[in-house]
């Protein structure tokens, strides 16, 4: 069984949404003999609010991604910043975002997925993410919650993230993506209320990423020929 | 960790199919605690080589799944029989196609996808399939073997299908999928003569499986909240 | 003028279903010099509820079809089970679905088409249909009255599906498909309702079949040239 | 069975493409009692070459459609001009385009189609048209003749054609499309050569206004209920 | 700094759409040295309320754009009667629609474009121009005033205007195109009200045309090599 | 008539690329009364090779346009770096991306584009920035030149830029787009000898600005109400 580590890169510097996200994943890590770790970015935005904050930390993530020697890495945060750049460049990496790990695991567990986004911003973001990856029939839409990414850990959102998920759910969708890292504290919890399934992102992309690192894992073990 | 199982179902009667996807799992059961098991369909036809084919055994699919207690169930052939079927009667269950998975797993390795395909009407059917994803954008195309799912199990084939991947490397695919169960124990001398990214379906399916089996894991172990 | 048959196959079990259908007929019978015949499926479930039961019919579709001498066969259930199996394996017979046909009758009478579904289970089938025809552009969306095939045989329920229209007309449908073979009777009624036109899919497909039978006619009576 | 009369529209002046499209027509009258009667244009421009001829002939066909007491009329160019508007000016008469008809023909023959086009500004017509149908997704292309409307009524463009046909086998079309109303004589030749399904547009949308007479033709004689 | 003239075609008979256009150049004018001047069509309908309108005034467009020796036309009507055909009649020429081009500034000015269109037929026709432009899922819809062009040159419509407006902001439209030609006057007023920004479409094909009249007579003054 | 800057900013620090796009705008700068200003980036990568170039260039992009008193400000890369963030945090100011601004230009100038690009990396960012834009189905695909920005600035690329850009010609475009910055010189040469239209990104981005500014100005000036 494949030892290494998963590096979790929280690209805000909220010591909160780190801890979150941390915490978060502590049911994950007693199913795999790999450590998964979560590290912030203390000289980020205490957010990804705007696009320019997006832009701002992709270089971050790049460094933190080609500097490590972990197996895999996860963007752990749902704009995925710097993912395309992580991938190109560590040709053979394993590097996931968290945006479009949960995404993909929402066309397997329905029609249609929708999104609880942070702001307008993010909703912008999202539409262009889901366009991007060529995935937008499947798209029910985006409602947003006007909060910041510290907002969301707080037990105080949860009415507002099941209103938010109930629209989506008028709306068409079947499944409903957290679009934030700092949302899975309540994934259980919303998922009993709203009926359907609810990804959370960062558990999805560490999901596929022990998947993935099994699959790696096995190509050095041997060929199967 | 989990132990617990994960069902490969052959949906076809070849027992030559069954045994090479078995032993192309051999590696990757060594990377995880959980059981690996292949069934074949006895009382199927020798290959799923037109659409009434897939449909023959769809019930097949359905049953095996519904009736079993493992943790996942991974359709092993690349037209996803049953899938959807067998996803709705088993809500909260883990059931992966390997088309799906496959295409999926792509479209997070290269920008383009294409497929090799073991016929026309194989062809078609993946066109349908990728429409149905609602991913067709990222499709570059499928490039047929002219073969059954027996034919493509021998070394004898490697040539047609590297010609097949170069083919669909010059339509513009940057990643290339193989479009058969029974294709795995070529992959790693496929990538290596192609140049870029190959997909094994099953391969892809199951490292998926074992993920999202991690995931449910964590999930009985207990909330993060 | 032709003469032979049109099959019409009901691949549900429900004798009251397929009398609908039959009696919904009456009236193309007197317009044309083919015979218009309706079967229906005494072993299959009593209506094509799950996708699981649309897989069932499937085999009893294709085989059916192949086995009949009629000029053109009809699958005469919204899902069109057997639909692309049918016809790969009768090159140059006429076989139509009467969803396919519905929806494609549907694109030359309005620019969106909204559909009027039995259950949540089919509004799923039926997005993946129309991804599948890749028509999703056209496709206002589908309204779903929570019933059975048996139960929209009953003029009971022409308000739910009056209620159903109205919305679809509320999303943007100027055209409403009925998304059953079993709802023809209320077809006059419901576009005197909702003043746009109303589709009944199995007179669409019917009326094509008509057309066709005369083009193929056509061909054997001697070559234009 | 329905008396009445379809009224093909050549909008263009060439009697020679209104003889051929006549001509042609000739067995599918032998199956139907309907009149099946071809009107061409006197005042047109001899062939629909560019974009501005086929603007210049839609009030011509919007007129004839307007005034004609036919039962159905059909848009004999693959243009379509003046469908749009006469089909709006006329709720509840049955207007068929052969592009429209021939296209929706094709996407039940086959899963992508390819259009054989009289020349470069016909394609750019064409894909126009596909998209604005919505079905860019089933279509594989285009090849151009370079030759005019009745170029290509003359036996001696039969090789020109059966080329431009294999170069979208080539591309992946499994279903051909003519894509001018003066093709119809070379039909079954064609589709002998090519091996895949060749379908004719005048054909296509007068066996559908069979059909569809005969629907209306039922909705007069009584409603099902 | 170029001289020349932009010439403006209003394609319907109304004199008071004309003057309602050519007012709201006023201040444009004012920022460019090329004269700006707006004709009407004395003998074309009062509006272009139906697609029949807008066919029956394509080759009046196409003529005066044939026979105008201005460097720019623009042709002011939201359903660009002509567009394509007066281009493909004078390669070279600059041509510029107002829908088309109000559309394709909207893509540079948010994420998601509405259209407030004046009747249900031409939000039909709206349709079918953003998927002939290919560009539908940037489109969150239209919603019509049941107005004329003459109508919508009164204040007293402001209220309706902004009605459809706020409910395109709750569509998901993040930036509001006005659909008809006559709207101009109100545009700043409605951007204030709305919150989002407005696009007048003549406006965006006005400045356009400015932008590439610079750009085609610097080509003339000399090659940068 | 506006005084006023438009601002031009490379993102590289290659001064050749900055003085071949200053140059190639001296054209354009004699038809308008604006300056038209060129910078580079010192501190840039010497051209925008791969994804991290891009994301590593967007907060000086961003820095620029936000401190920068132009009227309008363009990017002057084709993968516009930084150009979303630019535009969300400076609302109603004018923001172009070169790539956004030469593709629309593009959609007006002919049905489908194809892109000359730099490099295989190039072309995986435009295959993204298309599908963002939602402009997939007008795209006819790129063309590598495995070269770099600074490479093409050379006359020696020429017979490489035109013999990729036959064979976009080949692929079904009817109008080029050069995808980069520096290529501008030999847009003239390029065009003549494609016999198709070729767009200059950072010309068309100039010439939108232009209009732009003039329509900004023109509100300045005073509501036309």
């Amino acid at each position: 069984m494949p030892g290494g580590r998963i590096l979790i890169v929280n690209p805000n510097s909220s010591a909160r949404v780190t801890a979150v996200i941390d915490r978060a994943l502590e049911p994950l890590r007693r199913t795999t003999s790999m450590r998964i770790e979560v590290v912030g970015n203390p000289s980020g935005p205490p957010g990804i609010a705007l696009q320019a904050d997006a832009d701002s930390v992709a270089p971050f993530v790049q460094d933190t991604v080609g500097q490590s020697d972990a197996l895999a890495c996860v963007i752990a945060c749902f704009s995925d910043p710097g993912l395309h750049g992580a991938r190109e460049a560590s040709a053979g990496r394993i590097v996931l975002g968290c945006g479009e790990s949960g995404i993909l695991h929402a066309m397997m567990s329905g029609d249609r997925f929708g999104i609880i986004s942070l702001s307008e911003s993010s909703t912008q973001r999202q539409r262009r993410m889901v366009r991007t990856m060529g995935v937008a029939s499947r798209y029910a839409g985006s409602v947003s919650l006007s909060a910041t990414a510290e907002d969301v850990t707080s037990p105080a959102m949860f009415e507002a993230m099941a209103g938010a998920g109930d629209e989506l759910v008028r709306q068409g969708a079947n499944v409903v993506v957290m679009g934030c890292a700092g949302m899975a504290h309540c994934r259980d919890a919303l998922e009993r209320r709203l009926g359907v399934i609810v990804i959370d992102p960062v558990d999805s992309a560490v999901a596929m990423a022990i998947g993935l690192c099994c699959l790696k894992g096995s190509r050095v073990h041997g060929d199967a020929a």
